[in-house]
C-alpha cells in the first residue's frame, strides 16, 4: 500500500481546472485553429463521457425512478409567438450604449470596465472625450430567419431556455400521457443566449445545455412542492459526491425575482470565483400557462373530475445546467496530494460520474503480462467502461488515470502469472488489494450499481 | 394462446405513422398551439425514449465496443471560417427566383409546382403574366450574429453538419487521445439546414440530429475501410431489426458525388415514399483536413514514426440521422393484424429499441390484484424501463402497449393469487406463458442484454 505523506488539498483555481481539461482532453475552446469563437467550447472524449454521465444521472432521477414525470424533447427553433408570450421578446434584454468615437458597444450597467477603442482613458469607465449614446435595450436571443426570404415575417429565435417548449406542449402531454397534477415534464437540451458578459470557463457560455423539469401542481400545493424539489435537488448533488459544505440554498429577495416567479431559490456552489448559481428552483405560478393560453386561444388547464372544476396548475421548476453541473463536479473532485515525495493530481469523482471506471494495466510490457492483461480487459469492458494502457511507466499510467478520475486500476504483474490474482488499486485511498484475476468486470459492475430508490411523494 | 386468424400486413403509409405518433405521443408538430413552424417537430415521451435508445445503440457500436474511436461534442456555433474552409459558404446553396408580381420566392429547379401568389395560372409552373428574376444562389445555412453588434464581422451560422466540428478538432484529439490511424472521432448532435423543400414528416426537417463518425486512415487503406464501414453500418440496422429486403446499399454515380467525396454509398431504406437515404457512407479523401490546414495555417497531419514521414489521413464517414433512423425503425416495425376478429396495430420494435420493455397489468382492479401487481412492478422497473397500468379493460391495455411496441406484458390474475405465477405475454407471437411471479425483472434484463461483440478490424 502506498503511503500518503501529506495532503496539501489547496482550493483549486479555475486556471488549474482549465489546464487539466485541456491536458486530458475534457474541454477545448471551440474553433480553436481559427482563434476560437467567444466563450464557446467543444467537449473532448472524457468531457463527453462525463457530461453523458451527468445527464444520465439526472434522467434517472427524473424519469427512470419516477412514474409522475414524462419526457419531452422540443425543437430549438420555435414559433416567434412563443417568445412573445413568455416575455422574452420584450424583457430578455441588457441595456447597451454605443461609443460615437470608436463605434464599440458596451453594457450600460458595466461601464466601469469599458474603454473607448480610439481614445482609451487611463481610468476605465471614463468617457470624457468620447460621446456615448443613450442606453438601448439589447435582446439576448439569437435571431435568425426561416425560409428563403429575410423579412420580419421569417424571423425566429434560438430558444433561450428549454422550459417554454414544455409549456406549449402541456395540452399534448395531458392528452396522451394520462397524467394529473402533480406531474412533471422533463427535458434535456441546448439553449442559446447572446450574452454580452460571458466567462469563467464553461460557467457562462452563449451555447449551453439545460436540464429542466416543469412540475405541474394544484395551486394550493405549490409551496409544499417547491420545498420538496429543493430537497430532492440538493440530495441529488450531494449523493453524487458534492461536499455538503460547498453547496447551499439561497432564496431570492423580492427585488431579485424574475417577472414570472413568485418564489425562487438558487442552489449555489462554491466555485473558484465564489458562490455562484448551480441550479434555480422556481415557483413560476401560473404565469406561463396563462400567457400561452391568452396568446394561442387554447385552454391550457386541467379539469379536476373529483372537484368538477378546471384550474390552471402552478409550476415548480428545477432548472439545472449540464455544463455548470459538470464544472462543479470537477471542481469539487479536484485534489492534489504528495505521495512518496511526488505530487499527484486527481479527480475524486463519484464512480457513476467517472468517464472511465477501470484501467487495466500490465506492470511491464513483457513476460506475457500484456497478453494476460488484454484478456482481463476484455472481461472488464464487457461490464463497465474501461481502458487498456501498456505504454510508459506504471506510475505515469496511474497518474494519467488519477487525473481523469478513474476509480479503479487493475494491474497484471508477476504474481498474476503465478497465482492468478491481480492488484486492484483504489484511486482515492491508494490501497491495493490482491483479487482473483477471473471475473473482475462483474464485481466492478456490482460496485457501480445504484440501489433502487423510490422517491417519496407529498 | 391467442389465435392469429389473418395477417393483413399492408405496407404502412406515412399518414398511418403520423397518426400513431400523434395518438401515442411519440411526435408532435412543434409550436402546435401557435399553428406550428414549418417542418419542425417536438418529441413526446415515447418518442424521446425511442430516440435515446437509437442514439445509445449507435454510441455503443461506436464508442462502447471499440477502442479505436473517441467521442467529441463540438459546438453548434462555430467560427465562420470553418464554413469557408468546408465549402459550405460558397457551395451549400439552392438556386432561387423571385416573382416580381407577388414577391414570393421559388426554387428555380422546382418551378413546375410553383404558382404566382397574385395571378396564379391554371397550370403550375406557368408564369406568363408574372416576371421572374434571374436565379440567385440561396445559402441553406441559418445565419445569426454573435455579440451586440449586427455587422458582417459578427455573422455566424448554425452548423449544417456535425462533421466539421470533428475536423477542426483533429489536432487536439491527436495530441491527447494518443491514437494513430486508423482511428475515429464520433459525435451525436443537432444540425440545421434552412431547407426550401422539407417534408415527409421527420424525414427532412430544418432542425435534425446527426450521428457522424469520421474515421481517419492511411490514404492507401481508404477503399478497404470504406467497404468495412459499409458492412458495419448495414449490420447495425439489420441487427436492430430492419428487414434485410427493405434496406440496400447504393453507390453514387460520378455526377452525384459531393465536391468533397471520392466515393459515397447511401444506405437506403424503403420508406413509404419510396427508397430514400438513411445514411451516407463517404470516402472524403483528404479534402477537409487539407482545406482546414490551408485556411488555419495549422499542420493537420499525422507523423508516422515507423515510416519517418508525415501524411494527411483520408477520412471515411458514416453519417446517419437520428430522426431518419427512428422513422425507419418505426416504419419497419409497424404492423396490423386481425386477432380473434379484432384488428390490432403493433410496433414490432427490437426490444433494445422499445421505449418501454415491460407492462405490468392487474387483470382486474380488485381481489388484491392491483396490490400484487404493484409489488411485481417495483421489481421489474428496478431492472428495465416498465409501466404499470390498471385502467380500462385488459384488451385495451394490451392494445396500447402493442402500439408503443412494448415487447412483454406481465399480467396478474386469479391464478397469481393462488399459485404465485403470472402471465408473460409476447407482443409479437401473442404467446402467453405462466412464469413465477418472483424476480421477473432480472429475467427480462437478461433477455435484453446484448452479447458482447468485439468488432473485427482490418
Amino acid at each position: 500500500m502506498a503511503e500518503t505523506t501529506e495532503t496539501t488539498a489547496p482550493e483549486v483555481t479555475l486556471d488549474e481546472i482549465v489546464a487539466l481539461c485541456k491536458r486530458r482532453g475534457f474541454i477545448f475552446p471551440s474553433s480553436e485553429i481559427y482563434g476560437g469563437i467567444g466563450s464557446t467550447y467543444d467537449y473532448g472524449h472524457y468531457g463527453v463521457l462525463l457530461r453523458n454521465n451527468v445527464k444520465n444521472e439526472w434522467w434517472r432521477a427524473m424519469i427512470g425512478e419516477r412514474d409522475d414525470i414524462v419526457a419531452l424533447d422540443s425543437a430549438i427553433l420555435q414559433h416567434p409567438r412563443v417568445w412573445e408570450a413568455s416575455g422574452h421578446l420584450e424583457g430578455f434584454t441588457d441595456p447597451m450604449v454605443d461609443c460615437r468615437t470608436c463605434g464599440l458597444r458596451f453594457r450600460a450597467d458595466k461601464l466601469e470596465d469599458a474603454q473607448c477603442g480610439r481614445k482609451p482613458s487611463k481610468h476605465p469607465g471614463e468617457f470624457s472625450e468620447c460621446d456615448l449614446t443613450e442606453a438601448r435595450e439589447f435582446n439576448l436571443m439569437f435571431e435568425t430567419h426561416v425560409g428563403p426570404v429575410k423579412d420580419t415575417g421569417s424571423i425566429t429565435y434560438l430558444r433561450p431556455e428549454t422550459a417554454q417548449g414544455i409549456f406549449v406542449n402541456f395540452k399534448n402531454v395531458l392528452q396522451f400521457a394520462r397524467k394529473k397534477p402533480p406531474f412533471g415534464i422533463a427535458q434535456i437540451g441546448k439553449s442559446f443566449r447572446n450574452e454580452i458578459t460571458t466567462g469563467n470557463f464553461v460557467f457562462r457560455t452563449r451555447e449551453f445545455e439545460q436540464m429542466e423539469m416543469e412540475y405541474f401542481v394544484p395551486p394550493d400545493e405549490a409551496p409544499k412542492w417547491h420545498e420538496y424539489w429543493m430537497d430532492e435537488r440538493m440530495r441529488w448533488y450531494t449523493e453524487l459526491g458534492i461536499r455538503p459544505d460547498k453547496v447551499t440554498l439561497r432564496a431570492h429577495g423580492a427585488e431579485e425575482l424574475s417577472h414570472y416567479s413568485t418564489a425562487t431559490s438558487d442552489i449555489e456552489y462554491l466555485f473558484p470565483m465564489g458562490w455562484s448559481e448551480l441550479e434555480g428552483i422556481a415557483n413560476r405560478g401560473d404565469f406561463d400557462l396563462t400567457q400561452h393560453a391568452r396568446m394561442s386561444d387554447e385552454k391550457l388547464e386541467y379539469f379536476d373530475q373529483d372537484k368538477g372544476e378546471a384550474y390552471i396548475p402552478y409550476v415548480i421548476e428545477p432548472a439545472a445546467g449540464v455544463d455548470r453541473a459538470m464544472l462543479a463536479f470537477m471542481v469539487d473532485a479536484y485534489d492534489t496530494e504528495e505521495v512518496e515525495g511526488r505530487k499527484r493530481t486527481l479527480l475524486r469523482l463519484h464512480p457513476r460520474l467517472a468517464p472511465v471506471k477501470a484501467a487495466v494495466l500490465p506492470l511491464v510490457s513483457k513476460d506475457g503480462m500484456p497478453e494476460r492483461a488484454r484478456e482481463i480487459y476484455a472481461d472488464v469492458r464487457a461490464h463497465v467502461p474501461a481502458e487498456y494502457d501498456e505504454g510508459g511507466s506504471i506510475g505515469k499510467r496511474y497518474r494519467r488515470q488519477d487525473e481523469i478520475g478513474t476509480p479503479w486500476g487493475i494491474t497484471v504483474d508477476g504474481e498474476t502469472m503465478e497465482d492468478g490474482t491481480v492488484t486492484l488499486r483504489d484511486r482515492d485511498s491508494l490501497e491495493q488489494e490482491r483479487v482473483p484475476a477471473e471475473g473482475p468486470g462483474e464485481r466492478l459492475a456490482a460496485k457501480l450499481a445504484k440501489p433502487w430508490r423510490t422517491p417519496k411523494l407529498g
